[in-house]
This record gives C-alpha cells, structure tokens and sequence, in this order.
C-alpha cells in the first residue's frame, strides 16, 4: 500500500508526485522521520538536467533529496535517544558497519556506502531513496536532535553546512588562521561562516559574482572579498592586505580557481578541495613540493561533522555575549511549498539570484 | 653609568629600587624597549617569598618582572619590522639558536634559554635580567607589534594569556569541544577565555573559592563553574548537565585537581597540565589507561604562541558582528605606579583580592 | 546438545573442563573456529587466583582464554573472506557496531565491548565465553588470516604482541628513536620485539630478573638491558650510554617503573602506559610538566592492530634479505594438551620459569 | 689567498678548475671541512647543460657540488661537538636562524636558506659556495658525524638519501604499510631503500628502464617492480597482486606518473611529491577528491632528517641479527679523482648507465 507522497526522479527532464510504500520498522534501532524541509543541491540539478555526476548515472527512477530535517514519527524497540515528536536533522549516507573505513574512523570513503538519491552502480541494487518523501527510514544513529534553537529550516542546512565543516576538519583549522574560501555558492558560503566558528582570524570570499560577494560580508562569513575576474593571484593577495593564507578552502572544482588556490596559499599551508571538480586539471606541481604544500582531497562528510555543525547553528544562535555572527537564515532565500517540489527544481536549474532553496515536506 | 631604574629582588624578603647601566644594542637585531606595563605573576612571589620554585633558587640579586609591554625606543641596524614608538608585548624568553629543540620548533623546552628574572643555575651566569626596569633589551624576533585596539595594560598581559594559548594548542582544541579549566585564578581565566575563542562549546571553571568562579561568568569565560569543595567528581559532571569533557586544562598543580582532571575527562580525552604543581602526586593511572586519556605537559609557551594571544585580544575588541566575548580588561584590579613596586608586591603576596595587578613602568 | 569441550574457571581457585552447547550461526557473517592453540595471560591468573582485575569481578562461571588462533570449522552464508580450513588468529573482543568510539576508529574504548573471559559488569548479561573450547563463534571480521609463515603456535601469540603494537602505534614510534621498554614478561618482550620491526634504533629492556634480561637479548629484542634493582634513573640512562629515550613503553604497572619512564624519557618525548597498573601511584607531574612529556593510556588493542601484528611475524620469518630479526619461538616456554588445561594454569600461577604457555585446543 | 682547489661552473657547458681563497673561520661555530667524497646530483647537471633550474638560474660563475663527506680540518671557539680529524656528512643548506619557518620546525621552506651550489636570486648576493672545492665551510650544527661503520663514500650519500627520508617523514610511513615508489634513479633507489628501513611491508619500485628495476631488487630496496611502459594502473595494481598501496613516493616529477601515483594509492591514501617536475601537470583532482587522498609537497629536506638518514646506513651495516637489508654500495657505480672531475660531470650527463657517480676531493 501507498501513503508516502514522493518526488521523483524518473529520467533526464522529468521529475513526477508518486505514491509510494511507507518504509516499515525493520531492524530496532530503525527510526521513521516525517521530512518537513528539503533543501536543493547542486547535485540533484546534475542528475535532473544531464543524468550524472561523475561516475554516478541515473539508469532507473530515484526518489530525489538528501538535505532534510524531519520529526520523528516511529521508532523501533531498540531505539534509545530518540521518540516521536522529536525534530531531527537527517545525514543521508549510511555507510556498512563492517568496513575497514567505517571501523577507522573514516566512513565517508567506505566503497557499500549507501547514500541518499545516489544512483546504485550496481543495476541489480535499487536507488537508494532519497528524502524527498513523506516518510524517510533511517538509523536512530544517523539521526541528530535539534536544539531548541535550530529551526527545521537550518536544520536542512546541516547537511551542506557539514560539507564544509568536513574540509575545516581536515585542514586542522585553528583559531587565528587566516583563510581563502573560493566559491560564494551555498557551499562555499557555509563553508566561510563555518570557518569563521572554528576561530579564522581573517576570511576572504572568492567568486565571480559581486552580488555573492556582497551578500558574504552581509551575513558576516567574510571580512574580505575578491571578484576573481578582475585579477590573478597577485591581485588577489593584494586585496588580502598581503595576507597569505595558512588554509584555502576551495569550494567550486573550478581549474582556474584550483591553481589560483595553490598559488596563493603560504608557504607549508594546506588546501582542501571540496568543490566537485568535472575533470582533471592543471596543475601548478612545483610550486606545490617547493613550497611544501599540502592538498587533501574532501568528500561529503563523516564521523563527528554532523554534530559539529549542529552546534555550529546553536552557538551561533546562543544567547547572552554568545551574540549572532553570522545570519545563516539570509541563505535560505526561496521557500517552496510541496505542491511547487517541481517548480523549485525548475527555479534552481536556471540559477535565479537563489541560494539556497527549500521545499517544505509533504503535509 | 646608570640611568635604568630597575626592581632588583636582593634576596628573600627584600626588594629594592636600583639605578643599573642602561643597555646598549649590541647584536643588528638589538631593539631596546621601554618598558610600560608589567604584570605580577605568582612566580614572582614565590622568589620574593621563598627564594625559590622548584629547582630554580636566587642566589644572587635578580631584576623582577617578566609580564611586560612597552614602546620601542631604539632599533639595531639590522631591525626590519619594528621601529621607534611602536608598542609592543615583550616575551621574555630567548632560546638558544642552535638547539634541537629551536630547530625542531619546540623552543621553550630549550636547556639554554635564557628567560627573563629565572635565577641562572649556573653560578657564573648572571641571572637574566627581568623586565621591571626603564630600558629593556630584546632581539627584534621575541617583541610583537600590539594591533591599535589592544592597550599597553592588555599588552602586558599577553604573557600569562600566552601560557593559556599553549596549553589549548598542545590540546588541539577544535571548535565544538566542552572544556573544564581547572584554576579561576589569572592564568585559568585567561585559558579558559583563551578556549572559547578557540571554539569551546560550553566551559566549565573550577575553584574553591565563590567570587573567583563568579568572576569566570562575568566576564564571559564560562558558563558553567563549580566549587570543587562542594563535591567530588560525580557532583563536577551532575554540574556540568552529565557531559564528560573532551579537554580539561589543569592550571593549579593542586594534587586533588589533578586525580580530578583525569577522573572528570571523557573516555579518549586529553588532560594537559599547565599548573605548577610543588612535588609528586597521586595519580589515578589505572582508569588513564583503561580509558586511553592522554597527558599533556605545558610549560611556558613556545613558537606562535604570543602571536595567537594578539590576534585573541585583537578578534576580542573587533568591530561589528566580532562582538566582545570576553572582558579581560576586568581581570586587570590593580594598577600601581612604578614609585609603589615594592607595594605592588606585597599587595599580591597577601593575597588581597586581586587578580591581575600591574605596574606602570619607570616615568 | 553438548558436543564443546571447554575449560571453565567456576570461581576462585577451580577449574573444571566441561561440555557446553556448541555455538550456532545466527548472522550471516558468523563463523565458528575449532579453536588450537591458547595462550594463558597474566589476567587469566588474576581471575583464577584472586576473582578480579579491577573493577572486573567474577561473579558466576566463566570459559578461560583469549589468546588463541584456530581452524576455520563452519561459515554464514554473508562470509567473503574466509573458508573452511583457513588458519585464523581470533581478535576475542568485539564491540558494539553503533558506538561512537567504534565509528570515531578507537573500539577499544567502546564501553560496550564485548570480550571474551571478561566477566560481565551486569549480573543479567551471560560473561562472554573465552576461547578454551573446541568451537569458539566469532564475526568475520575479528578473524584474521595467518600467512603461511606463521604458525598456529604464533598466531596465538598475535593477541599479546597486539597490545604492544597498540601502545607503540600510540606513540607514533619511526624509524631511528630510541625506545627504553619497562618490563621483560611476555607483553614487554613482544613489546620491544614489535618496536624493533617498527625501526627503533636501540632498546633498552628494564626489569628486575637477571635472566628475564637475558632472554630479551638472546631473542634480540633489546640490545641494551638493565636491572632496576641496581639503580636508579642516572644509573639507567648510564647503562644506555647516555642516551635518554624518545620514547618509554610502560609495561609494569609498578609504581618505581612509572616514575622511573617519566625520569628517563628524554625532553618532550612520549611515555605509553601499557603495563596494568593496581592502583594510583606516585607521579612526578613537576618534571613531566617542565620537560613537556606526553603520556598515553594504552588498552589492549584496536583497529588495525592485530592485522600488523602479523605482518610483524609475516616480515620476521620472511625469506631472502628480510631475515629473521626476532626469535619470537623462543618465547613458547611450554606446551600443554588440553587434558593438561589445569595443570598449565597451576603452572603459570606458581610462576615457573615460563614465558609464555600455550594449551592445545581440544582434538 | 688562494689554497682551495674548486671546481666552477663558469656557465652553462663550461666548468673549469680554480683556486679559490680558503675561507676563515669568522663565528665561534665555525668548522673548515677537508671535502673527500661528493656525488653528482642531477640538478647540477641541470645548471651544467641548461643554466638554470626552475626560477634558479645562473648568472656567474658559481663552486659546484652539494652532496659530500669530508673530514674536519679546523673548529671555532665555541665548536663543541666536533673535533679535527672527526668524520662528517655536510648538510648544504643552512638556513637563517631567524626566520619562522625555522623556528616552527620547518627550515626547509625558510625563504633565506643560503644553499650550496644554488644561484642566489638577488644578483648583489654571491652564489652559495658549492662543495667541490678542498676546504668548506659550515657551522658545527649543519655537520653531522659519521659512524665508524659508514664510509666517506656512504657518507656523500646522505644529502639523497636525506630526500627520501623527508619525503617518508612527511608522509608519516609506519611499520607494515605498502609503498610504490616511483623512480628507480637514485633518489627512488634511496627513497625505495628508507622506505623498507621504516617498515614498509611491500613495496614496489616503477620506471620505465628495466635494467634499473633490476637494480631495485637486486640492492634488496623492492620486491615488486613494474615497467609502466608495458601497462597502466590497472596493470600496475595487478603486478602488486591487487594490492593498493597505502603511500605512494613520485620521485620522477614525470607527468604521467604523478597522474598514476593518484590513481594508485588506496581510498584515504598519501601521495608524496618528491621529484621535481617541470611545469603544470594534468592531475585528475576528481577522483582526489572523492578518496579523500591526501599530496604532499616534498622539498629537500629539513630537521633530523640527516640525523636519520645516517641511522638508516649504520643500522644497515650493523652486527649480529641486524644484518645488511640494502646494499647501498652498488648504487655507488663510478668514482672519479679529482683531476677527472669535469669528465664526471660529463660522464653523468650523457647518461651512460651510471647510477651515483662520486668525485674524490681534491688531495
């Protein structure tokens, strides 16, 4: 039987309302979540407009979504720091329990990871569902209370927010540091406000739109920008006021702004490549060992990033000296009732002057 | 010829004014500073009261101070980043340049510095003159530039903020981490107002005494404190709302505060110990080992150290959204002119209700 | 039905051998070992002997053993890597696959481990059998496969040489440092045998036997020794011709030994906590604060270690330039048949002259 | 006054023999090396056939030679580790004693290193003076002694070997991991060869010439080769029997096999760029990210580097069960006398089949 409202993915173009099956208690610690808000990512927009990402290609209808905050509707026998009513933020990749990467502390590399509106590579395995739906299963673990002071709508941020988090981790970022973050997109924004919460002594924000730019210093997440049109990297360390950073947080995949990243860093300073590059890039490799650089590559997010960017939101949002520094809500600039999923999509795909755009879960 | 009035500690018991030889530049890199603001540290006091900490023991007359800021008055020819008039904090410890431990980045455990009012151990070295005097001598690279929102008083207080600073970085504390600092005297309140801009979450102070923990909630460096004679270590954690911190950071060396520390942290945590202590303690190795915590010894502060307390003191007093968090103007109760040193002393050594006491250099 | 020969302490003081149910396979990746070889452990004898290690306290029966390696009997249907026949050493501790500690790459201080011949800390919950049986049921995943130039004898030996690979690993032992290892029973030989593979440059074994000492020499895993009956600190770094450790691998838990490794490691180097200690002890805080030491707790073993563990003995009995550097077989001091079982324990208990003693698992 | 025989690269394709002054010990730390072994590194060749290297290019004459033994000829003052007649490893680059680089550890990326045989930047500072020459100078602390069972000639070694080394530090390589090493000149020989010293449990050397893949296993440095002419990455996996290593070490600079080095390395792995490459490189960043990998740049080599290399060729050479892993003396191919120096140089430069090539020092 039906009664989970859910919007899918059917091929290339085509996104449709299905009915489908209510997901059923199974194992104890499994929770059912009534998604109530579903932010739009980049990724979904691929898959919508070209079929793939990478790698990963749409061969059968997916239900779409993986930002999502919920309450908890049911919980299994064994499920302990959960109940129902509870408003949750939901991380949408669950990795096997019994990989090497899970068991080191890695989970994000783990190869059987099962990851939310992620074509399966495998044709005989299906979709994994993604969280646009009424009623989304999920392990108790893979569930974070919200405090009382994170709406549902940051707390379909978490999601994004902990991309970013994920490369602040690490890169080790510590307070003082100064930091380049390139990408002023939902991402790259997050990822500047986060940095700012680790302690960034100065943050500067690189993109190719002023009106980006502007809206980082209006939220608070950059004390610095520069339009990297109007410059190469000494322009760019210029309007830095000489600064060279000890961390560049890259955050578009774009190969201009990849070398841009390398060149400016300080010598023995550290770059985190987050942004999803579409191939490969050149690569400015002497300056990189002659200076001592280090480059980490940064994928999704894992063991502990979910938490921390939870309290990211509630210290932001705490009271007393612990005043607001950055408005996180001026990110959230379109909200689209369910019955609009599709029209959201459409709003995303043709990029206009949103941020971050968020579907209200089916009532 | 004289003309450098200095606070010389004859001996136990006995500090006087003295008229000693001005300092000349003599290395390129010579800057000489005249000297504005000292603090008193607790180390002075046990010299002035005891003659000794520890191994370290007076033998012969020895210039006090070592907790100072001032105003460069004359630069070496080789001098590149300051030059006359600049204020500056002084840090009054130069290592050998030679050592492993300098070259391998860990100079403050160099057998050979030379720090500021410590009694040499070696007869035949004259004790390191300390800052408690008109004219000061430095090498350029041990004198940082104080930013224009930080006062000369706040300068001078760099020094025991610097013994926070390092003790957090040898902890790696990360955004997000809870935090208990054991101590609310000068050097616990500055580490745990040095934690929350590195990002603790909550923070808990630990004292024994009611207006210090007081103290530690109105200036913002905790929200959270305990009387540690009113309980045990089950009653720290009750207090703490049940959360076992990933971090404790022991600045008193009190033997119970330190069984306490290894009790109180996390399974996995870290305890750095950053007090003196005054000789042997029990230590509960047993549940250290069985819960994998990690011991930490501090002692001073080391390379990046001043630096980072700047930019704490510099991000503290920052415009717009970068509120004040912290008010370490505070924690300065007492400011004596340079004609009350000797005053000034005996005020702390008594233990008058002061926390941070400051002189006013020479006029 | 019975059909499992197995060894079972009933409570202090006896042991009697008998015949329990033979374990099912319930989830896919179980499997069931005919176990071959066990070693007895130093806690072994504590239960035995006294009824508790600790806080650890026998309160009902229990099957001995959880050093053993075995013959893969019986497979799930989930099982990839093993088959029937293969020769496995058993990791006997297996945590709960939802902790923080098992995701975060640290499971063993998961508070939920369950470890075989450990009684249960709850009266409700059965104690985890041991290993001293014919079948012995155990997750995939905590069998490893031994080369074909291991033994079953040292693969039993994998479980000790793992705690000392996991104390070594702590402390980031690299090529070139010198390690001083407290303690010549088979943990602190196995110990200094694995930091010899890990390319510790000397070694020095400290114990208070004479010919404890020489053993750790005859089988070349130190190439200085010392009595500590003969001397303190000065005369111990004498002996290593003045050479002050990087690093101390504590394998006592006796207080004089504890003090001694903070007195002994050099200026800011490691000190591991391996060696169970009874209870607080006496610590020298004052100098292990001044000299910037870091101690780390260590506790039995996790992710990856007993997999390097065999590699250790993999690369010892490697053929070609990769000569035998250990004589690790040396270390097997008797061998008893299963009908022996007792006997061996009495053995050990009385502290025979033996080293390590292995039982035959049951034909 | 002249007395010091050199060898001068007058400008490209011109060397020349000279008779220089003998420098003077001028700082108290001074030491006067007689030089007696230098081997010939590709870089000089590099200022030999192109003039420059890099942004290093030569604009006058300039000493060659950087990688040399010798014996102590005089010492300063204040030497106190050193004594005429002593036998040392010359470390060529001494870097300033100020900079920050320096104090946190890091000298290798000191802007102000004064390195031999390198051409100054700035056209009003004279070029470093290279250590082909009779008498260098050098402060004690840049000298290392030589253990009784290592040879002058070995002793050239160390400046390679050094390179390896700091490329294996910064990739933190640990007992039991596999390694790919990509290069079989002699800085991959050396590198392959530290490697197995630090523990590497597999490793496998790549070049495109098989008779140096020969030579690989031959000095014991490799167990695994592959010719990357005959296959790509999958082939390559598949000649490590399908095992992914944990470090790859890209000691060519050669585009297609830094690409390669990425494409190798297992999920969550470390590349090391040690080669030098000579411009931007193709680098598949996609799949970086998405593993998590991890590059490091890898320049020249920097604290306890020496230090380590020459306990990698004493423990080599040791006694007893510690015997002889890597025959380093085979990479020793050619030795000239002082008065053949120049056809040295040219020997090299043709590339006829030599692996290191060393100059006596003139008598």
């Amino acid at each position: 039987m039906s009664g989970n409202p859910s919007l899918v993915l059917q091929k290339v173009n085509e996104i449709t309302f299905e009915d489908l099956a209510v997901p059923k208690i199974e194992a104890p610690t499994d929770v059912i979540v009534e998604v109530k808000k579903t932010g739009i990512c980049g990724s979904d927009i691929h898959y919508y407009a070209e079929g793939k990402i990478g790698s990963f290609e749409l061969k059968k209808p997916m239900v779409l979504g993986h930002e999502s905050s919920g309450v908890v509707h049911q919980v299994g026998d064994g499920v302990k720091h959960l109940k129902v009513g509870d408003r949750v933020a939901i991380e949408p990749g669950v990795p096997s329990r019994y990989s090497d990467a899970y068991k080191s502390g890695k989970y994000e590399i783990d190869p059987d990871m099962c990851f939310a509106a992620t074509p399966s590579s495998d044709p005989n395995v299906p979709n994994p569902p993604g969280t646009l739906c009424k009623y989304f299963k999920s392990p108790e673990d893979f569930l974070y209370k919200l405090p009382d002071n994170v709406s549902l709508e940051l707390g379909a941020m978490v999601e994004p927010l902990s991309v970013g988090v994920h490369g602040i981790r690490l890169a080790n970022l510590s307070f003082g540091e100064n930091v380049i973050v390139f990408g002023a997109g939902p991402v790259g924004l997050l990822t500047a406000s986060a940095a700012k919460l680790f302690g960034a002594f100065n943050i500067m924000v690189v993109d190719v739109f002023d009106e980006k730019l502007q809206l980082a210093k209006e939220i608070g997440a950059a004390n610095y920008t520069f339009n990297s049109k109007t410059g190469d990297v000494k322009d760019l360390i210029e309007a830095f006021d000489g600064i060279r950073p000890d961390i560049v947080l890259e955050c578009t995949g774009a190969p201009p702004c990849i070398k841009m990243a390398v060149q400016a860093v300080r010598d023995g300073g550290r770059v985190v490549q987050i942004g999803n590059a579409s191939g490969d890039v050149s690569f400015p490799i002497v300056e990189f060992s002659n200076r001592e650089l280090t480059l980490h590559g940064s994928f999704r997010y894992g063991f502990g990033d979910y938490p921390t960017s939870i309290k990211i939101l509630e210290k932001n949002y705490g009271s007393g000296k612990d005043k607001i520094q950055i408005d996180f809500e001026k990110l959230i600039t379109n909200v689209f009732p369910w019955r609009d999923a599709i029209k959201a999509y459409d709003t995303v795909r043709e990029g206009k002057g949103t941020v971050k755009c968020i579907i209200d879960g089916p009532e």
